[in-house]
């Protein structure tokens, strides 16, 4: 069968804050083939993927995703590859492509799961799926006080594990960090697994960061993360190499596989965060869980928007028994919720499991979408290139 | 002073053709700053840049590029630096926001050459500047009598270097690129430089490299540029044990420091390409052309559009005195060419000089541009976001 229909639709909630909170917006993609329909997300900034998709053709290897999309055939899971591959050849020179490419690609997926009636996990190769460790993924709080009752707030819920990152970490002194640490550990319990996330607030600086580490050891964090942008290999090697038991970790912002096989082969990681919506997809997720198999890295989902993309971001590693840790927000936007029907909740005993339903197992909300939903259009020498399509 | 605005403009050939000419758009960047103004230019892909710069905020890293310019001081140098570290942060999470920044960062130093009555290149620190020889950039013509009948023309034009790149070469069998590689080889003559552009043709393939290593080495090729996409570090460095006197080239599609820095460090580079419409302007191509210089890689402009654009990429390494090849499209479409009042050509030895007039030395001419200015409209919840602005 052939691709019909790529349609995107821009949510956002009536009011975005200057948070580190990325699931005040989303980027829905449903892509229809034949009879079968599959759901997907990009990560961020939507109204720039929309154009992307859209955009006129700047030359041969400039040109607009759609072009790559619209008539493929799409029959089983060696076509999803193709697709993607057609595109980074097509798209080289158009930087967003990687991103509008990643929600098509997962819904391409989704698409197949349906046709097939399979997960996606089997679609992959995978036998079996194993329970995973959700952390539940929330930001700093503004005081160290509100990050111990957000701590404590989390082990009542039952986590085993929690992640704090962003907000004032890493911007004032190594003092005030190591107080928002404290909290976070005190908060927690002694047993908790406690993960922390510098979200590239020190950008390539070294010894900001090693200023920390002192004091992540006391506490006895599993993780740092994103102590500095994707790119600085030799600052994260550096880091890791003086870290001991604090595992460097990090990755969200590859947007190939490629920087994620640098940052697995020259960074020191000891966890490697891949965001489906970000890195070209499902397909490309897979890749890279596969060569930090091979390398003997973790490989752990990076999300933080819906259930949807949740579901997205599991897969690549649902047949990985000793991955346990992946990513859960917990302080999701009202959007976020309400995208879709059903939700992935951890069971009683704090674990999470990748849905076993067709393709990603998680069913859009028509309803709940429909008042996030954020009218738009582009116009290029007066024809109209781009309107939000219907939902159906 | 601070800036006033940043205006972007969409310029489009008529038609656009489906082959590797980057010249057939371009995305034309004001910024104006008290009673200055300068001018730069964005590679690729305009409605996207456009829609990068305006879009609506997704969370505190992913906000539009405008969002870190306007309002912000501009009075020398360190301030351009400061103002791309921003962007950098607070677009974190928008793929698109390196090329974006780019066109704005080469108009600050267009601005502040012009405030401070200084060519870009001594802003830069250098004291002097060196001609460069010129390769004349053309592609490879569909078949190899055309090929040779390109290279004639280029060398009764007095060029001593020039490129072939991209239409059927790598596309088919070995043989015909062999076919291809004589032709250019021989209507250039046996003293002329002779470059190759395989246009990551062949992907990650290392095999199909290598099968034209040979030919490569037979018509004393300088480099083969780009056989594989910009992150297939260990291929490329495979590659570069084996090419002998053939020099590896690359890096035209890195986004950022750090991506030219790993192909410096492990892709077995002897040129690094940057394109100063990609990278993060002019200040992060001077970082990598400091870089190159300390570990022995030749610097080498990537420029495929107007004579801004070509100014723009010169300033980073105007000051290099061995570092002498330089890329200079010559079969640039009208657009390109209409763009500007005054060009660069190169002097009766063959030669091509940087200007040493203020900023950029490049003057837009806006009766050349109008007829190709596009009209774009973006509107948002009904509100309009970006229209085309007036040239003015």
């Amino acid at each position: 069968m052939k691709i019909d229909s790529v349609d995107f639709y821009y949510l956002s909630m009536p009011e975005v804050l200057d948070i580190g909170d990325g699931s005040q917006d989303a980027l829905l993609v449903r892509v229809a083939a034949g009879d079968y329909v599959g759901w997907g997300e990009c990560e961020a900034a939507p109204l720039v993927s929309i154009a992307s998709l859209v955009c006129p053709m700047s030359h041969s290897a400039c040109k607009p995703v759609i072009a790559s999309i619209i008539g493929q055939e799409i029959n089983d899971v060696n076509d999803i590859r193709r697709i993607g591959n057609l595109v980074r050849a097509n798209s080289l020179d158009l930087l967003q492509a990687d991103h509008t490419l990643s929600g098509i690609d997962i819904a391409l997926w989704d698409l197949l799961g349906h046709r097939l009636n399979e997960p996606v996990w089997k679609l992959l190769g995978y036998k079996s799926r194993f329970p995973k460790t959700p952390y539940a993924s929330v930001l700093f709080g503004d005081t160290a006080a509100e990050t111990l009752q957000k701590a404590k707030s989390i082990a009542a819920q039952g986590f085993r594990a929690a992640k704090f990152g962003w907000g004032p970490f890493g911007l004032s002194t190594v003092e005030a960090d190591c107080d928002q640490l404290a909290a976070a550990r005190e908060g927690l319990g002694k047993n908790g697994i406690l993960l922390v996330d510098a979200g590239t607030v020190w950008n390539t600086d070294l010894d900001a960061a090693r200023a920390r580490l002192k004091m992540l050891k006391e506490v006895n964090a599993t993780w740092l993360e994103e102590p500095f942008v994707s790119g600085a290999l030799s600052e994260y090697h550096a880091l890791s190499l003086a870290s001991g038991p604090v595992g460097m970790a990090g990755g969200e912002g590859c947007h190939n596989f490629h920087m994620a096989k640098h940052m697995v082969d020259y960074a020191g990681l000891k966890y490697v965060q891949i965001d489906a919506g970000r890195i070209g997809g499902i397909t490309i997720s897979k890749d890279v869980a596969d060569y930090a198999v091979a390398k003997g890295v973790t490989y752990v989902n990076h999300t933080f928007t819906s259930n949807l993309a949740l579901s997205a971001s599991l897969q690549p590693f649902a047949g990985l028994e000793s991955h346990t840790i992946c990513e859960f927000p917990t302080e999701l936007k009202s959007l976020a919720r309400a995208m879709t029907k059903n939700h992935i909740v951890p069971d009683k005993a704090g674990l999470l499991h990748v849905p076993d339903a067709p393709g990603l197992g998680i069913e859009p909300d028509f309803e709940g979408i429909a008042p996030y939903l954020v009218d738009v259009e582009i116009r290029v020498r007066g024809k109209q290139i781009y309107t939000t399509p219907e939902l159906r």
